[in-house]
């Protein structure tokens, strides 16, 4: 039950609730995910001990976020290496189950890139098996380090930026540890500041359609006992011009080669909204989100969403497969929505871009190529 | 059922639903109400033989939107004269039914007014009853010229800015007929160009957290075959950087002495998105909505209504009294949530007011003004 955690005073956090771990119970290994649709009404893990249990978890977004799907892509590629299914189909299975998603296919990959080098080198299929898991382990360490990083980065930058102290954030959609092998992206600068004792309010915008705020981002706000008050997507216009937000940190779903970001819609008006009120808007997300094949804002594909999403509501109580239909319906029957799943900002309504390897501001494409290049040289080095 | 209207094409307009209208059946005289409260889903008419049913009614917003609580308390005091029932008393009930409601404390004195000028005046009982009856359909009947007046100066208006046509609207909460006694504020001039064949598009706000957009414009567009999409209040954004909004309407609840608006929160924001692409945010709302007593936008209090809209979704089908609780919790339980009912939108953000004395662009303090005292003098001659 969520509710004994919103009395959690600072220094207080209860153990960790990984969204994702990997157990080997004596029946066998398994892939435990934290059910994200039962938030934060129930915190029910999920159990999968086969690649189709897992790829039924992505799609019906029990686990989902850009880095957390990567890092089930890998463990997904270990598990039935470990338990000798086809490693080759499990991986086009778990490819397939979110094909736009670019990270899962990323972690898939990565795992089977593993698998095959082993068997190449003349390892047995358990040797093998445990080369693939290692690399998810890998993966999920190196995600989680990230997310450190990006903490600290964005908390230098927070205390530059706003040399007081007792710093009031907007935050929207979720990007805490529900999303991340770590403490997550633009959350996790949020908590770093609370454990310093500077954070004075999180501001948790509700993220019309799916709730994510209300149910993600309250409840991880809630767990860790920051002090966090939920409202409207639309009531943030109020809190800018009442001089109640020193700083919007959101994450990033794709940041094109020019510096534009893609992220949940809703973003772009609190762009606009902080440009207005002179407030820094950053972004906080792992280079990894870089994406250099798309040059520009205007090349990012928005997808849209099903209009059900909008015309009904739903609530954990009653969440169905996908998140989709089967809510309670507030529209005349045949209405059309619009529902673009994310907008576009453009770098010059962007302050800064917090990267685990640093902070660009302003935001340009020279600096964008410049942090790209250094986190290949990591990788490479 | 309301998919029917759905498929309305232009020009085929369903018979008027009213939100409100007075009959005289053989059993007596009764106010019969649209149960808002209960759209789209169902519409369903609530009859009122007494006063403590119509406090009911307004209370759990049954009846709702500023002109129209003026109208339904003038015929809230009728009813009690016609009926035989102590008429001050009943005056009182009323005005303490929404205490913040302005028109109705306005529409109830206006009825009880001519009630006791006709027992001054020696009438009996049933004369001065009469009496009450007669100002309130006379109330009725002058908003619903209001409404056809600002319908014609705003078309007139949009006409001059987009000389274009076909234009793409998008609008914010509920102000159709079921806010006034004629077809409302900003929508009344949405369907005025709609029916000239100048309305390319009405996008509609699904306006949270209680959904006015979603469950009663959209019935409303729905109902006289307007093209219409709803969307979240956060992906108007997008449509503004599309290029997709040639124009921004909206109601008022309050408009300062400056021209400040006070209006359903997401307004402001709507406004300063607005700006920043240079598309004109047209304010309609008849002279009543102006109140010189208040100098400015930061003299205007902002109600906070309950945390529980916010914290739990709600649905036509689990409407309970009042709208507020007793819905599906999507939040963890505790938490605390900032939902002002309204927000505030500076003079220099709006590109004009239009009333039924015409329009006022650029909106100053001296214009306010003008606009109060022709009222006046009509009201006077």
């Amino acid at each position: 039950m969520a509710d004994q955690y919103v009395q959690n005073p600072a220094g207080t956090e209860p153990p960790p609730l990984p969204a994702l771990r990997w157990d080997e119970p004596p029946e066998g290994p398994v892939l435990v995910l934290l059910d994200q649709t039962r938030l934060p009404a129930d915190e029910v893990e999920l159990v999968c001990t086969d690649v189709p249990a897992l790829v039924l978890a992505i799609q019906t977004l029990a686990v989902r976020g850009a880095p957390l799907l990567g890092i089930a892509g890998a463990y997904g590629v270990a598990l039935a290496a470990v338990r000798g299914y086809d490693v080759e189909e499990s991986a086009e299975l778990l490819e397939r189950a979110r094909p736009t998603a670019v990270n899962l296919g990323y972690g898939v990959r990565r795992a089977v890139a593993a698998y095959r080098m082993a068997v190449d080198k003349g390892a047995d299929a358990e040797q093998a098996a445990q080369a693939a898991l290692s690399t998810a382990k890998a993966l999920h360490q190196e995600d989680a380090e990230a997310s450190g990083r990006m903490a600290e980065h964005g908390l230098v930058l927070l205390d530059e930026l706003l040399p007081g102290g007792g710093h009031r954030i907007l935050t929207h959609c979720n990007t805490g540890a529900l999303v991340s092998g770590g403490e997550g992206t633009a959350f996790a600068v949020a908590l770093r500041a609370h454990r310093a004792g500077r954070l004075r309010r999180l501001w948790v915008d509700e993220t019309r359609p799916l709730l994510q705020g209300a149910r993600l981002t309250a409840y991880e706000a809630a767990r860790t006992g920051m002090p966090y008050t939920l409202l409207t997507d639309n009531a943030a216009g109020s809190l800018f011009a009442a001089g109640e937000v020193d700083a919007v940190l959101i994450g990033a779903d794709r940041i094109a080669a020019d510096g534009a970001v893609a992220n949940k819609v809703g973003s772009y008006p609190l762009a606009v909204l902080a440009k207005y009120h002179h407030v820094p808007f950053i972004v906080v997300a792992p280079t990894t989100t870089i994406d250099r094949s798309t040059p520009d804002g205007a090349s990012i594909e928005v997808e849209q969403r099903p209009g059900q999403e909008v015309t009904e509501v739903t609530a954990p109580q009653i969440a169905v497969a996908g998140g989709v239909g089967g809510g309670l319906s507030v529209a005349p029957l045949g209405t059309q929505a619009y529902n673009p799943a994310f907008d576009v900002t453009p770098p010059d309504l962007v302050t800064a871009i917090v990267t685990e390897q640093g902070t660009l501001s302003p935001v340009t494409g020279g600096g964008i190529a410049e942090l790209w290049a250094r986190s290949r040289q990591v990788t490479i080095s």
